[in-house]
Protein backbone atom coordinates (compact mmCIF):
# COMPACT_ATOMS: atom_id res chain seq x y z
CA UNK A 1 0.00 0.00 0.00
CA UNK A 2 1.71 3.82 -0.77
CA UNK A 3 1.21 6.05 1.53
CA UNK A 4 3.24 8.85 -0.40
CA UNK A 5 1.83 10.76 -3.06
CA UNK A 6 4.37 12.24 -5.55
CA UNK A 7 4.21 15.81 -7.23
CA UNK A 8 7.00 17.91 -9.45
CA UNK A 9 8.99 20.31 -6.94
CA UNK A 10 7.84 24.19 -7.57
CA UNK A 11 9.81 27.10 -6.51
CA UNK A 12 6.87 27.47 -3.14
CA UNK A 13 9.12 23.73 -2.18
CA UNK A 14 12.73 25.45 -2.10
CA UNK A 15 12.96 26.49 1.13
CA UNK A 16 11.25 23.18 2.24
CA UNK A 17 14.23 21.47 -0.10
CA UNK A 18 17.07 23.77 0.91
CA UNK A 19 16.26 22.71 4.78
CA UNK A 20 16.53 19.37 4.47
CA UNK A 21 19.57 19.57 2.05
CA UNK A 22 21.25 21.66 4.99
CA UNK A 23 19.78 19.54 7.88
CA UNK A 24 21.27 16.49 6.64
CA UNK A 25 24.88 17.84 5.62
CA UNK A 26 27.53 15.54 6.64
CA UNK A 27 29.87 18.74 5.11
CA UNK A 28 29.74 22.39 5.17
CA UNK A 29 27.63 23.76 2.97
CA UNK A 30 27.10 27.28 1.57
CA UNK A 31 23.09 26.87 1.14
CA UNK A 32 20.80 29.12 2.16
CA UNK A 33 17.66 28.31 3.35
CA UNK A 34 16.09 31.21 4.77
CA UNK A 35 16.69 32.53 1.09
CA UNK A 36 14.86 29.91 -1.30
CA UNK A 37 14.17 32.74 -4.12
CA UNK A 38 18.33 33.03 -4.15
CA UNK A 39 18.59 33.71 -7.93
CA UNK A 40 20.72 30.37 -7.97
CA UNK A 41 18.04 28.45 -6.74
CA UNK A 42 15.61 29.61 -8.97
CA UNK A 43 18.01 29.32 -11.75
CA UNK A 44 18.30 25.69 -10.85
CA UNK A 45 14.53 24.54 -11.04
CA UNK A 46 13.95 26.26 -14.09
CA UNK A 47 16.90 24.52 -15.48
CA UNK A 48 15.63 21.11 -14.16
CA UNK A 49 11.89 22.14 -15.38
CA UNK A 50 13.32 23.29 -18.64
CA UNK A 51 15.09 19.33 -18.80
CA UNK A 52 12.75 16.24 -19.40
CA UNK A 53 15.48 14.07 -18.13
CA UNK A 54 15.30 15.72 -14.88
CA UNK A 55 12.63 15.45 -11.97
CA UNK A 56 12.54 16.93 -8.89
CA UNK A 57 10.23 15.06 -6.97
CA UNK A 58 8.23 16.45 -3.48
CA UNK A 59 6.77 13.00 -1.70
CA UNK A 60 3.79 13.81 0.45
CA UNK A 61 2.38 12.19 3.17
CA UNK A 62 -1.02 12.84 4.53
CA UNK A 63 -0.94 16.16 2.36
CA UNK A 64 2.31 17.42 3.50
CA UNK A 65 5.65 17.61 1.99
CA UNK A 66 7.67 14.69 3.57
CA UNK A 67 10.95 14.03 1.00
CA UNK A 68 12.42 14.86 -1.60
CA UNK A 69 14.85 13.25 -4.53
CA UNK A 70 16.27 14.30 -8.08
CA UNK A 71 16.06 12.04 -10.76
CA UNK A 72 18.61 11.71 -13.99
CA UNK A 73 17.97 10.03 -16.90
CA UNK A 74 21.23 9.93 -18.58
CA UNK A 75 21.40 8.55 -22.17
CA UNK A 76 24.46 6.05 -23.13
CA UNK A 77 26.20 3.94 -25.25
CA UNK A 78 27.21 0.72 -23.06
CA UNK A 79 24.68 -2.10 -22.41
CA UNK A 80 23.43 -2.06 -25.83
CA UNK A 81 22.17 2.10 -25.44
CA UNK A 82 20.45 1.78 -22.20
CA UNK A 83 19.66 4.81 -20.02
CA UNK A 84 20.24 4.65 -16.48
CA UNK A 85 18.97 6.61 -13.47
CA UNK A 86 20.62 8.38 -11.35
CA UNK A 87 19.08 9.36 -7.93
CA UNK A 88 20.38 12.49 -6.00
CA UNK A 89 19.87 14.58 -2.92
CA UNK A 90 17.37 11.89 -1.06
CA UNK A 91 16.04 13.14 1.99
CA UNK A 92 13.34 12.63 4.53
CA UNK A 93 11.91 15.44 7.21
CA UNK A 94 13.53 14.25 10.11
CA UNK A 95 9.73 13.53 11.87
CA UNK A 96 8.62 11.06 9.62
CA UNK A 97 11.82 8.84 9.77
CA UNK A 98 11.84 5.15 10.46
CA UNK A 99 8.29 4.73 9.01
CA UNK A 100 9.45 2.81 6.10
CA UNK A 101 8.37 6.14 3.80
CA UNK A 102 12.15 6.21 2.72
CA UNK A 103 12.18 2.79 1.90
CA UNK A 104 8.74 3.57 -0.39
CA UNK A 105 10.22 6.49 -1.94
CA UNK A 106 13.53 4.90 -3.45
CA UNK A 107 11.42 2.25 -4.17
CA UNK A 108 9.16 4.43 -6.49
CA UNK A 109 11.61 5.99 -8.06
CA UNK A 110 13.37 2.69 -9.28
CA UNK A 111 9.78 2.02 -10.64
CA UNK A 112 9.92 5.40 -12.33
CA UNK A 113 13.72 4.63 -14.28
CA UNK A 114 11.92 1.05 -14.95
CA UNK A 115 9.34 2.97 -17.08
CA UNK A 116 11.67 5.03 -18.64
CA UNK A 117 13.23 1.50 -20.02
CA UNK A 118 16.23 2.43 -17.60
CA UNK A 119 18.93 -0.89 -17.42
CA UNK A 120 20.26 0.41 -14.24
CA UNK A 121 19.61 2.90 -11.30
CA UNK A 122 22.36 4.06 -9.73
CA UNK A 123 23.62 6.47 -6.82
CA UNK A 124 26.28 7.40 -4.03
CA UNK A 125 26.22 7.97 -0.56
CA UNK A 126 28.82 9.42 1.65
CA UNK A 127 30.99 6.84 3.35
CA UNK A 128 30.16 8.32 6.76
CA UNK A 129 26.38 7.56 6.22
CA UNK A 130 26.46 3.98 7.57
CA UNK A 131 22.67 3.74 7.96
CA UNK A 132 22.29 4.95 4.60
CA UNK A 133 24.60 2.21 3.16
CA UNK A 134 22.83 -0.30 4.96
CA UNK A 135 19.04 1.10 3.33
CA UNK A 136 20.04 1.17 0.02
CA UNK A 137 21.66 -2.75 0.49
CA UNK A 138 18.57 -3.50 1.61
CA UNK A 139 16.32 -2.22 -0.92
CA UNK A 140 18.66 -4.60 -3.29
CA UNK A 141 21.60 -1.99 -4.49
CA UNK A 142 24.83 -3.09 -4.69
CA UNK A 143 28.05 -1.23 -3.13
CA UNK A 144 30.17 -2.21 -5.99
CA UNK A 145 31.62 1.40 -6.84
CA UNK A 146 33.78 3.95 -5.37
CA UNK A 147 32.61 7.38 -5.93
CA UNK A 148 34.65 10.26 -6.63
CA UNK A 149 33.86 14.19 -6.24
CA UNK A 150 36.02 16.53 -6.81
CA UNK A 151 35.11 20.49 -6.07
CA UNK A 152 35.65 23.04 -8.36
CA UNK B 1 51.39 20.77 -23.41
CA UNK B 2 48.24 19.34 -25.36
CA UNK B 3 48.30 16.30 -27.19
CA UNK B 4 45.23 15.26 -27.35
CA UNK B 5 42.35 16.90 -29.48
CA UNK B 6 38.55 16.43 -28.65
CA UNK B 7 35.59 15.79 -31.26
CA UNK B 8 31.62 15.11 -30.41
CA UNK B 9 31.76 11.30 -31.17
CA UNK B 10 29.63 10.30 -34.25
CA UNK B 11 27.67 7.12 -35.52
CA UNK B 12 31.03 5.93 -36.91
CA UNK B 13 32.85 5.60 -33.59
CA UNK B 14 30.53 3.44 -32.46
CA UNK B 15 32.79 0.37 -33.27
CA UNK B 16 35.62 2.23 -31.23
CA UNK B 17 33.20 3.09 -28.61
CA UNK B 18 31.67 -0.10 -27.95
CA UNK B 19 35.16 -2.03 -28.22
CA UNK B 20 36.72 -0.45 -25.58
CA UNK B 21 33.39 -0.87 -23.39
CA UNK B 22 33.81 -4.37 -23.79
CA UNK B 23 37.75 -4.53 -23.75
CA UNK B 24 37.24 -2.83 -20.38
CA UNK B 25 34.81 -3.96 -18.46
CA UNK B 26 35.29 -6.01 -14.92
CA UNK B 27 31.83 -7.79 -15.66
CA UNK B 28 30.08 -9.62 -18.21
CA UNK B 29 28.07 -7.34 -20.88
CA UNK B 30 25.62 -8.05 -23.37
CA UNK B 31 27.16 -5.03 -26.12
CA UNK B 32 28.40 -6.03 -29.51
CA UNK B 33 30.87 -4.50 -30.67
CA UNK B 34 30.37 -6.68 -34.24
CA UNK B 35 27.15 -4.54 -34.06
CA UNK B 36 27.98 -1.14 -34.02
CA UNK B 37 24.83 0.42 -36.09
CA UNK B 38 22.25 -2.03 -33.68
CA UNK B 39 19.08 0.16 -33.22
CA UNK B 40 20.14 0.59 -29.83
CA UNK B 41 23.38 2.08 -29.94
CA UNK B 42 22.33 4.37 -32.76
CA UNK B 43 19.19 5.30 -30.34
CA UNK B 44 21.30 6.23 -27.68
CA UNK B 45 23.24 8.38 -29.95
CA UNK B 46 21.22 10.42 -31.24
CA UNK B 47 19.38 10.77 -27.28
CA UNK B 48 22.92 12.19 -26.45
CA UNK B 49 23.10 14.52 -29.15
CA UNK B 50 19.81 15.80 -28.48
CA UNK B 51 20.43 17.01 -25.17
CA UNK B 52 22.59 19.89 -24.99
CA UNK B 53 23.60 18.61 -21.21
CA UNK B 54 25.43 15.30 -22.58
CA UNK B 55 28.67 15.11 -24.44
CA UNK B 56 29.81 11.88 -25.76
CA UNK B 57 33.91 12.63 -27.00
CA UNK B 58 36.45 11.21 -28.63
CA UNK B 59 39.91 11.71 -27.42
CA UNK B 60 42.09 11.74 -30.95
CA UNK B 61 45.93 11.48 -30.98
CA UNK B 62 48.20 11.80 -33.84
CA UNK B 63 45.23 12.19 -35.79
CA UNK B 64 43.64 8.36 -34.72
CA UNK B 65 41.17 8.21 -31.87
CA UNK B 66 42.51 6.65 -28.60
CA UNK B 67 39.82 7.60 -26.07
CA UNK B 68 36.43 8.34 -25.00
CA UNK B 69 34.31 9.94 -22.05
CA UNK B 70 31.17 10.86 -21.74
CA UNK B 71 29.75 13.79 -19.87
CA UNK B 72 26.43 15.00 -18.09
CA UNK B 73 26.04 18.42 -16.82
CA UNK B 74 23.31 18.03 -14.53
CA UNK B 75 21.52 20.75 -12.76
CA UNK B 76 20.46 20.51 -8.77
CA UNK B 77 19.38 22.41 -6.00
CA UNK B 78 22.05 22.27 -3.42
CA UNK B 79 25.26 24.77 -2.93
CA UNK B 80 23.06 27.40 -4.02
CA UNK B 81 21.78 25.37 -7.43
CA UNK B 82 25.18 24.69 -8.74
CA UNK B 83 25.54 22.63 -11.47
CA UNK B 84 27.90 19.51 -11.21
CA UNK B 85 29.26 17.72 -13.99
CA UNK B 86 29.03 13.56 -14.26
CA UNK B 87 31.79 12.04 -15.78
CA UNK B 88 30.96 8.13 -17.51
CA UNK B 89 32.51 5.41 -19.57
CA UNK B 90 36.61 6.78 -19.33
CA UNK B 91 38.47 4.50 -21.85
CA UNK B 92 41.85 4.92 -23.28
CA UNK B 93 42.90 2.05 -25.97
CA UNK B 94 45.06 -0.44 -24.55
CA UNK B 95 47.75 0.46 -26.94
CA UNK B 96 48.16 3.92 -25.80
CA UNK B 97 48.15 3.36 -21.85
CA UNK B 98 50.78 4.80 -19.59
CA UNK B 99 51.81 7.53 -21.60
CA UNK B 100 49.47 10.14 -19.16
CA UNK B 101 46.78 10.62 -22.16
CA UNK B 102 43.91 9.25 -19.27
CA UNK B 103 45.13 12.00 -17.33
CA UNK B 104 45.32 14.61 -19.77
CA UNK B 105 41.71 13.47 -20.87
CA UNK B 106 40.09 13.92 -17.47
CA UNK B 107 41.91 17.34 -16.91
CA UNK B 108 40.46 18.73 -19.83
CA UNK B 109 37.24 16.99 -18.81
CA UNK B 110 37.16 19.21 -15.37
CA UNK B 111 38.08 22.13 -17.63
CA UNK B 112 34.91 21.38 -19.76
CA UNK B 113 33.06 21.07 -16.10
CA UNK B 114 34.57 24.77 -15.12
CA UNK B 115 33.97 26.01 -18.34
CA UNK B 116 30.32 25.17 -18.19
CA UNK B 117 29.86 26.31 -14.41
CA UNK B 118 29.80 23.35 -12.69
CA UNK B 119 30.54 23.28 -8.51
CA UNK B 120 31.62 19.61 -8.61
CA UNK B 121 32.72 16.63 -10.97
CA UNK B 122 31.55 13.42 -10.09
CA UNK B 123 32.35 9.69 -11.36
CA UNK B 124 31.96 5.90 -9.57
CA UNK B 125 34.58 3.34 -10.38
CA UNK B 126 34.05 -0.25 -9.94
CA UNK B 127 35.66 -1.70 -6.53
CA UNK B 128 37.47 -4.10 -8.78
CA UNK B 129 39.49 -1.32 -10.19
CA UNK B 130 42.51 -0.24 -8.25
CA UNK B 131 44.66 0.99 -10.51
CA UNK B 132 42.11 3.68 -11.85
CA UNK B 133 41.19 5.12 -7.99
CA UNK B 134 44.77 5.94 -7.55
CA UNK B 135 44.71 7.43 -11.07
CA UNK B 136 41.61 9.85 -9.62
CA UNK B 137 43.12 10.55 -6.02
CA UNK B 138 46.41 11.65 -7.94
CA UNK B 139 44.05 14.15 -10.09
CA UNK B 140 42.66 15.08 -6.86
CA UNK B 141 39.38 13.30 -6.41
CA UNK B 142 38.16 12.31 -3.02
CA UNK B 143 37.04 8.83 -2.48
CA UNK B 144 34.49 9.84 -0.66
CA UNK B 145 31.48 8.24 -1.40
CA UNK B 146 30.13 4.99 -1.89
CA UNK B 147 28.58 3.99 -5.17
CA UNK B 148 25.66 1.93 -5.30
CA UNK B 149 24.14 0.30 -8.38
CA UNK B 150 20.68 -1.30 -8.82
CA UNK B 151 20.29 -3.25 -12.42
CA UNK B 152 16.62 -3.37 -13.68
Amino acid sequence: MSRLSYRDATAADLGFIVGLIVDDNVAPTADRPDQPDHPGYLAALAAIDADPNQRLVIAEYDGQPVGTLQLSFIPGIARLGQFRCIIEAVHIVPTRRNLGLGGELIRWAIDQARDRGCGLVQLTSNKKRLDAHRFYERLGFAKSHEGFKLAL
